[in-house]
């Protein structure tokens, strides 16, 4: 039970630091003796001090004998800083509650055979399933070398995004709109495609009351037919990079690149969506949110290309068979090959339901069934 | 406390007569006296005893000084039964606890006034909100004499009913088609269009493992172009109506009647979703469930003549701009003009949500945040 809630403290610093520790995973860590909490601690950004340092600082001497709990495995080997396992070691900590193991083949069990090694107690899993759901962007990552795929949409309680004429606005209430911003910090990247750049000519910031991470914007953009005078071409407010086709007009791709644009031409005449996300992977982007239109979410959904698809839905009816539905493309021919999901959560936000739908797992009995957070 | 806990009994009775009281409103009745229930009573059917019969007479003289609740106002009026408030006077029930006055005007609130004038003590509210979902199919027809029209749709998580062959089957798992047979067991009427008779030829029957009514079928069809050899048709299961324009083949009509089927033409050569509704009111209808294809969705929607949506959503995607959407129509032009509804509840039901959405209270704050139950 103790060790539960001081397990329970390191996770919930960790979620506090979603958006600004990538490309590191969120840790947190406590350092507890005799029912007392000698520190506490963070890993607040790369190249900063891991969580397990800010937590031994705060303890200094008095950490010899004591429990430490992380949410994440010590790392074993010298990065940025130097290697957790050991400042452990010298620190004198008895024994570490460790929520999961470091999915990085740099670390991997590493850190924890260390430990054990130098006569420190180490126990392994306490409060792993909510370490692993903190991390899932890094984990992801880590894994496939490719970011984490987060498809967001904001539909009516019909699927659509907009009336017949185009117009959007809005279909969601302002608090589903605020969440999204968050989903904006929470990623490294948003992408949409050229469609909802000319249509729209979004931002596609960060715009939380307090401020917040803009992720990196991409645009997909096989002809390269950005305007020029489009708000993330002109407005400086973060890196934008736009994945064209292999056949475009390279002294047009000049004058972009001369804005600071990234044109980033693929192997091919047409986007491959895989072919994107291995680029990505590259420049340790670990997590794209795709808020495009209908054919880009098609796109991303017809390759497999996501890990989940968060959805709001407004309790309104648009109606209309020429209305723009949340996925496009052609669509499959029989109900059998669709796309199976299964739902991992639905919460109320404002007026809408947000819906958080992951790809079906075999495994699973597919049929999720958290309770409702209001 | 006390009186919480037996309402709470007697509204449980009352909801578990779902299906079987119509034109009747449900009605549960528990009499106690010093802590000891002393009788259990449901009004079962329409032309049997009332809820307060059954438990008056489970008490038999005990209730000489006794507790009654009862989930809906006792009757002032000779009906097909004699007036509950008389036997309640003549059984010497001390107090009487209603959850809500009957909306009838035939008691509106005589019932209550008999008991007091006759020296009963009487309490009025407790439970009411139940009491009041319980029996809303009652409530509204009783004061629109037409019926509660409850839409239900199965759709995948963008908001297909099939995909663009047409395909249906099956986008929803097999707990949610049999919930579905339950809500056609709690309605008079089930009502689709004749695209749907054509396309799908239904039984639209109930099939509940333990059998269930079957509600009534009525089929919307201006031009009367049932197939003769249709299941609702030939499979006499149940009565079927058939509305059609003003302008039918009489001597096609004459066929379908001479099987026994009810052939209504309306007053203009179109269908109008109100005269619809007016006529099966004068029927005494009090609720139809809407299975319709997308037109008959909208055409509902459109004529706000709806009182809930109940989806059913399949975690699948089946994408496609021409795959069929649940509401089809023309739609509105602008977001703005969208039918506003809010969401009531929403459940696990299988691997699949079931969604329950009303139209918008403008009194209310549009944003009903009930639990998710499970």
């Amino acid at each position: 039970m103790q060790d539960q809630k001081y397990m329970e403290l390191a996770l919930t610093m960790a979620r506090t630091t979603s958006g600004q520790t990538s490309p590191n995973p969120k840790v947190g860590a406590v350092v507890v003796k005799d029912g007392e909490v000698l520190g506490f601690g963070a890993h607040l950004k790369a190249g900063t001090p891991h969580a397990e340092v800010h937590a031994l600082q705060a303890a200094g001497e008095r950490a010899r004998g004591a429990d430490m709990y992380v949410t994440l495995e010590p790392c074993s080997h010298f990065g940025k800083t130097p290697p957790c396992a050991d400042l452990i070691i010298r620190s004198g900590v008895k024994r570490v509650v460790v929520a999961e193991l470091d999915p990085n083949p740099l670390v991997a069990g590493q850190g924890v055979a260390k430990l054990k090694a130098a006569g420190v107690e180490v126990e392994i899993g306490i409060g792993k399933e909510e370490a692993h759901s903190i991390n899932e962007h890094f984990f992801h990552y880590i894994q496939t070398n490719t970011p984490y795929v987060t498809i967001k949409a904001a539909a009516s309680l019909d699927g659509k995004t907009a009336a017949k004429t185009g117009d959007s606005k809005w279909i969601t209430s302002p608090e589903s709109r605020l969440d999204v911003h968050q989903l904006r910090h929470e990623h490294d990247a948003i992408l949409t495609g050229v469609n909802t750049i000319i249509q729209d000519n979004p931002h596609l910031t960060t715009r939380l009351p307090r401020g917040g991470k803009n992720p990196i914007r991409i645009v997909l953009d096989t002809h390269l037919r950005t305007p020029l005078e489009s708000n993330v071409i002109q407005d400086q407010a973060v890196k934008t990079i736009i994945y064209t086709g292999n056949d475009i007009d390279s002294k047009k791709a000049d004058t972009f690149r001369n804005l600071g644009i990234e044109i980033c031409p693929l192997s091919k005449s047409t986007i491959d969506i895989n072919e994107v996300l291995f680029d990505l992977g590259k420049r340790k982007i670990m997590s794209i949110l795709v808020e495009g239109g209908s054919e880009i979410h098609s796109s991303f959904i017809k390759s497999n290309a996501f890990q989940q698809i968060i959805l709001y839905i407004a309790p309104k009816i648009i109606g209309g068979k020429s209305a723009i539905p949340f996925v496009g493309g052609s669509g499959v021919e029989l109900v059998q090959f669709a796309n199976k999901l299964q739902f991992e959560s639905v919460q109320h936000i404002g007026c809408d339901l947000k819906i958080i739908a992951k790809p079906h797992k075999e495994e699973s009995n597919g049929c999720s069934r958290e309770l409702l957070r209001n």
